[in-house]
């Protein structure tokens, strides 16, 4: 990415073995998150590009002196940062505050969006995948490097259990996983909210029980009329409308998850929250931290969150894969190199 | 109170049976809260006064007609809000926002710094006492009508459990009292953060195992110094500088607990806050849930909370009493009417 609105896809230098713990992964898809949208839509221009893409899995190619853990042809998938697995902050599960880890595009590492990628701390990141490179399962499999992986991190953060009633904010493809994720804990009852209809359609196949499209205190009105007020909200968006929307239909005493990185800087967090007992939660994902027991699930056919995958690109046109997620055309691109 | 530093001590009518769920109680022991130095600073001039007090333990002098699970004579402890202990809210552990409760001192029921006090809601409201009116423990157990169960609530709802190291913020009664609820918890290290050197030295009795008197960014430097960062802060002041310094304290993926009331309107919780995967809780203590399981600690010895209190004033003194706590000459001021 070059700027606002200017993704190109170039050749690159193959990506060697840096460092001992390295891997490097030849990739088999990929895909466009809705946070490449933001710099998508305001990044300055600059002249030397940006890798673009975090969300892949692939085919081992190399492995570095010290990986023990993974070997050529072994097909992996990638969380959407790289850890080692070892420090303090991944021993909590907490991989994205990992104090080796980073982000791909970054530093010397490519982005995911290619043809190949290499893999700091391979051992400590990629999760081996029991299936063949040509498996139907492949696109559920992927949506667990990030989305999946992050709706889960709502659910859990917010503290989802059985028989509560949650609200889900955003119909993007976090907010739809978040509502498998929030369905697989045992919630009750699951309200997304969100205007798109064929998209909050396949919230209801994923275990909506009930749609609200209404926004702002219309939408407050209507998840209220409907539910009397929820202990649990996670929310997928990232505005301060989103925000204003939870704290309207959270009930005293309950919690917000977030999930969307907040488009805001500061937040009303004062008596009046305070005197509420609202919990304010979630953040970035450790997704390496749930792929192990979300990818049992999307093995035996529980859960199939690449269903959010409406729509695949070949490398190439990747900026059409941009574009249309970016008009909403397409809920998430799938990329095949 | 007829506007900030005007506390009248003066004649009001008796109390009497106004609801049939009404008790009235005869003031034992009650006392002056941190959070009556507020109004105590600024509030404006009023001519009809303000009942002051919301914290005090009593004799039950008379109950109306639908009041069963109390009778004349027996001894209670009020927590700071009465609540019926039957709505949704209540049946949660959430009395402070009980959907028919309210605070001494407004809607015409009395203050708890006086002689008497119509309580509503007596049987969901009241806890019963099993000491003699003269015993030793009514310090302590009057301390559970705010500052212990307080200091709990702040403990609780960080998650405070065996081995962990918590950071108190404030040596005032509730930060103290949230010391010995941390402790009582299993926490391994505590670090109290005041300056006060004979609130702190009684912290260090509660089980405080380290005191920092510095503030802001040295503040925060001493606590790394020492923990390496917190996973657990109680945050027991409400400025926006012990905000602040809990978020420079915690770690990555810690909960701050807040059980001052926010002296500001809008915080930080922006992308910093979100990639930290930080938690925002604590809030309004409901004191009414937690009640039994702290009495039966200061029943048996295990927790002496009453210790916060350092100076007793009788009744016609309380102007006295207010103006020492605001000069910080008395810790916790009880008042014996």
């Amino acid at each position: 990415m070059y700027g606002a609105g200017d993704v190109r896809v170039e050749n690159r230098p193959d990506p060697k073995i840096a460092r001992p713990t390295d891997a490097v992964v030849r990739t088999l898809a990929a895909c466009v998150c809705g946070s490449d949208l933001w710099p998508y839509a305001s990044m300055p221009v600059i002249d030397t590009g940006r890798p673009m893409g975090h969300e892949f899995l692939g085919v081992v190619e190399e492995t570095g002196a010290d990986v023990t853990g993974l070997k050529a042809g072994d097909l992996v998938v990638a969380p959407f940062t790289y850890s080692d697995n070892t420090c303090d902050y991944c021993a909590k599960g907490l991989h994205f505050s990992c104090r080796d880890g980073g982000r791909y595009g970054f530093d010397g590492v490519d982005g995911g969006q290619g043809e190949a990628v290499r893999v700091p701390h391979a051992d400590g990141t990629l999760v081996k995948l029991p299936v063949a490179a040509d498996s139907a399962l492949l696109p559920s499999l992927l949506a667990l490097s990030d989305v999946m992986a992050t709706g889960h991190h709502g659910a859990v953060t917010a503290g989802v259990g059985t028989g509560d009633t949650v609200l889900v904010l955003g119909d993007g493809a976090v907010g739809l996983c978040a509502v498998i994720a929030a369905e697989r804990l045992g919630a009750e009852r699951i309200v997304l909210a969100g205007r798109h209809e064929a998209r909050t359609g396949l919230g209801r196949e994923f275990g909506a029980t009930d749609v609200v499209a209404e926004r702002g205190e219309e939408g407050i009105a209507r998840i209220r009329e409907l539910t009397g007020g929820v202990d649990k909200v996670i929310e997928a968006v990232g505005t301060r409308q989103a925000l204003d929307t939870a704290l309207g239909a959270v009930l005293d005493g309950g919690t917000i998850s977030r999930l969307g990185v907040p488009q805001y800087e500061q937040g009303p967090i004062g008596p009046a929250q305070f005197l509420r007992n609202l919990t304010l939660t979630g953040g970035a994902c450790p997704a390496r931290a749930y792929i192990p027991e979300l990818l049992a699930d999307v093995l035996d056919g529980t859960i199939t969150p690449g269903r959010v995958f409406d729509r695949a690109f070949p490398l190439d046109q990747t900026p059409d894969a941009y574009r249309a997620m970016a008009d909403r055309q397409v809920l998430k691109a799938l990329i095949r190199p």
